[in-house]
C-alpha cells in the first residue's frame, strides 16, 4: 500500500503555489507559478532517484529505470495546471499519485521490468489558452506544434512565447516517445462515485464531445417601444435552443447529456430586445453514433424553432473528440486491484476530456477515478477525503506493478 | 412654419460634440463632453435672447419673457445626454426644436402671454448614472435629490460629485418652478409611425413600467460529469422564463410589452452548467391595471416554474412607473396643429419613458412623437428626416404658441 499521508503532505505542499482567493488553487497553465510548481516536481522526481526529460511543449516526462533497457515504459500522470478558480486536486492528484507510487515502490525495493515514466501534460485545461488537453492532444497527433505555439491568452500572449518566456521549452520532440500503456488517475468531477458510495471507478469509456457555437440574430430595439409584433428577439432563440438541447439529451438517456454554459447577450441592456445572441452547446455521449445523431437533430431543428419567431441561426463546430474506449486490458488489471485491494468499485464513463484520452489514440490507456465531494471540480470549494487519494493511488500502483511487470 | 434647414444645422452642430465610433454620438451625462454641449446651448439660448438658469440637479431653463409678468411659463424640452452608443436625436431633437421654435418667434415678431422656457433635462439616459429620467424625477418629487447625488457610475464616481466637476451646478432650488404646461417632442424610438406612414405621433399615453430582476439559482457543475438527473441548470430557469415573459406580454394584447434585455450568467464558462443565472424583465403597458397584473403573474408563475426543474427563483423589482396620462387639453392642441398644418398624424402610446412621464405628475403634460427610422434608437445608426424634424418642430411651436397664448 502507498503512503497516503506522505501523498496528503505533497499535494498541500503543491496547493501552496498559486493560491486562490477561496482555499483553491490558481496555478494556471505558463505563468510563474506554473513554473515554481513544475520545479518543486522536478525536484521531488530527482529525489526519488528519476531522471526528467522535457520535450518542446513543456512536457514533463520523469523516469524510473526499469530493469529490461529494451522495454518500453509504462506511463502514469495528468497535469499540474488548474483552473483561475480551480481546485487542488483536479489533475495534481494524477501526478503527484504517480510520484507517490514511485516513492512506494522506492520504500519496498520494488523492481519492474518495463521503466516508469511520471507524467505532467503542460496545459490540459485550456482556460488561459483553448482548447483543453492542449499539450497530450499535439503528443497524439491530434494539432501541429506550431498551431498550438499559436494559440493567444486573452490578453494576446501567445502559448510559445509565454512557454519559452517560464523556461521549460524542452529538447524532446513531441510525440516521439512510445508507450508500452499509459495510466491516468483523476477525480471524478462528478457525483456518481459519491453517490454510490464506491472508492473507485474503473473507467471503461469517455465520452465524445460536441461543442457547437450558435450565434442566434434578430434585431436591436427598444424593449418599450417596439410593438410585439415588430420583435426579432434573438433571447428567445436562445431560450427554444436551451430547451431543444435538454430534451435532446433526456431521449438519449442514459449517459448523454446536453447544455449551454456560455452565453454572450448583445447589446445586453435592460431596455433592448436582444439583437444578437452568440452561445455554445456542449453535447456528449460515450456512443458515436448517438453522439453525431445529437448534433445532426440541433442543428437540424435549431434554425427551424428560430425561423418561426423571425430570427436566424447559425453554428459553427468549435470543439469535439470522439469517444474513446480504453483498453481493455488495462481496464481489467485496475478493476483487477481494486477487487484485490478490497475497494468498492464500479465500473464508469469519464464525462469530462482528459489527456488520458488522447493518448488512448496511440498508446494503450486506461483511467482510475476517486470521487470527490458533491461532484464539484473546476471550483476552488473542490474536495476529496485523504482515504478516497490514497485508495485511488494504491490501485493505481498495483495497475501499473501488473503492466511494467516485477 | 419652422426653420428646418437651421433645425438641421444646429442638429449637426450639436452632434459634432461627443462623437461616436459609427455615426452617431456618446455624449454620455456629465461628462466634458455633456460640459461642451451645455456651453453650446447656453450660447445659442443667449442669443436668441433668452436667459439662463440652472437648478441644483443641473437642469437647464432658458427663458423667453412673456408679455404678462404673472403668467406661469410654458416648457418645452427634452436632454442633451446620449447612451454611450447613441444617436443624434433621441431627446436633442426635443431641446434644439425648442430653440428653433424660439428662433422662429423671434423672426416673425411673436409675442406671447406666457413666458417660454427651453429646458435640457439632467441624465436622461440613466445608463452612466441609473435610473433614467434622473433630474426630471427629481424636480417632480420621485426622488431626494440627496440620493440622486449619490448614484454612482461604473468607476465609482458619485453623480452629485461628476455634476461639480464639470461646473454645472445651479444655484434654483430643483422643482422649485411653477409650470403652466410642458411639452416634450421626441423621436419615436420605434416603427410603428414609420410603418403608418405619419409624420407625427399624437402622444395621449406613456406606458408604464416594471423592471423585475430575477436571480435563478441552480448548482455550478461539470457540463460532461454530471448526469441529467443530477443537474441544477440555471440557464433552463431563464429560458422557460424568457417564453412566460413572451407569454403574458401576448395575451395582453394591444399595447403591452415583454422582453428580457440584460443577462448575467454564471460562470459562463463552456463547460460548466450555469449555477446562477441573473437578469431583468421588462414588461409594459399603459393601463395600470393590466401592468399590475402582468407583473403580478410573472412572480406567481416563474417560482413554479424553476422549482419545476429544480432551481430556485428570487426576484427584486428594480425600477418601475405608473402609466401616465397626458393632459387632455394639451393632447387636443397638439393634434389641432397637426391637423391645421396638414401633416398626417395619429394618436400613439409613448413605449419608452421620458421626462415628461415625471413632469406630468406635477404640471399639465404633453409630448409630440416623430418617426425614426426603422425604429431604431439608443443606436448610432438612429436616423430621422429633415421632413421629420420640421413637421414635429412646426407642430410643437404651433402648441406652443396656442398654450402660451399670443
Ligand atoms: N477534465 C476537464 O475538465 N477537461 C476539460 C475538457 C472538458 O470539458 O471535458
Ligand atoms: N427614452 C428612453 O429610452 N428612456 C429610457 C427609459 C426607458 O427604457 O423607457
Amino acid at each position: 500500500k502507498i503512503n497516503g499521508d506522505r501523498l496528503w503532505d505533497s499535494l498541500m505542499e503543491m496547493a501552496k503555489i498559486g493560491p486562490g482567493i477561496a482555499g483553491g488553487n490558481n496555478r494556471q497553465t505558463l505563468t510563474d507559478d506554473d513554473a515554481t510548481g513544475r520545479a518543486l516536481f522536478q525536484e521531488w522526481c530527482e529525489a526519488a532517484g528519476m531522471t526528467m526529460g522535457v520535450d518542446t511543449m513543456g512536457n514533463m516526462f520523469a523516469t524510473r529505470a526499469g530493469e529490461d533497457p529494451e522495454a518500453l515504459p509504462v506511463y502514469v500522470g495528468s497535469h499540474l495546471d488548474t483552473q483561475p478558480t480551480g481546485g487542488k486536486y483536479d489533475g495534481v492528484l494524477g501526478v503527484l499519485g504517480g510520484l507517490e507510487a514511485i516513492r512506494t515502490m522506492n520504500d519496498l525495493g520494488i523492481k519492474t521490468k518495463h521503466p516508469i515514466v511520471v507524467t505532467n501534460w503542460t496545459n490540459e485545461e485550456g482556460t488561459r489558452f483553448a482548447p483543453a488537453m492542449l499539450a497530450s492532444g499535439v503528443f497524439a497527433g491530434k494539432h501541429t506544434q506550431d498551431w498550438a505555439y499559436d494559440r493567444v491568452d486573452a490578453e494576446g500572449k501567445r502559448f510559445g512565447d509565454e512557454l519559452a518566456r517560464i523556461g521549460w521549452v524542452g529538447d524532446e520532440e513531441v510525440g516521439a516517445r512510445k508507450m508500452h500503456a499509459m495510466f491516468e488517475l483523476h477525480i471524478e468531477q462528478g457525483p456518481i462515485l459519491e453517490a454510490e458510495n464506491k472508492d473507485i471507478g474503473v473507467v471503461t469509456h469517455g465520452q465524445g464531445l460536441r461543442w457547437i457555437e450558435c450565434t442566434v440574430t434578430g434585431k436591436e430595439s427598444h424593449t418599450g417601444s417596439t410593438p410585439m409584433s415588430m420583435r426579432k428577439n434573438a433571447g428567445r432563440g436562445l431560450a427554444l435552443i436551451t430547451e431543444l438541447v435538454h430534451e435532446i439529451a433526456m431521449k438519449n438517456q442514459p449517459n448523454a447529456v446536453g447544455a449551454i454554459g456560455h452565453i454572450d447577450v448583445y447589446p445586453n441592456s435592460r431596455n433592448i430586445i436582444p439583437g444578437k445572441v452568440v452561445f455554445t452547446v456542449d453535447m456528449r455521449t460515450h456512443l458515436l453514433d448517438k453522439l453525431n445523431a445529437m448534433a445532426d437533430e440541433l442543428m437540424e431543428k435549431a434554425p427551424k424553432l428560430c425561423e418561426e419567431i423571425g430570427v436566424e441561426f447559425s453554428c459553427e463546430i468549435v470543439g469535439q473528440f470522439n469517444p474513446p474506449a480504453f483498453d481493455e486490458t488495462l481496464v481489467g488489471s485496475i478493476r483487477d486491484a481494486a477487487e484485490r485491494l478490497g475497494y468498492s468499485h464500479m465500473d464508469i464513463v469519464s464525462g469530462a476530456g482528459h489527456d488520458a484520452c488522447w493518448i488512448n489514440d496511440v498508446a494503450p490507456t486506461a483511467m482510475i477515478m476517486c470521487p470527490c465531494v458533491d461532484g464539484l471540480s473546476h471550483n476552488e470549494a473542490e474536495e476529496i477525503s485523504k482515504e478516497w487519494a490514497a485508495a485511488g493511488t494504491d490501485v493505481l500502483m498495483h495497475a501499473v506493478l501488473e503492466t511494467a511487470e516485477i
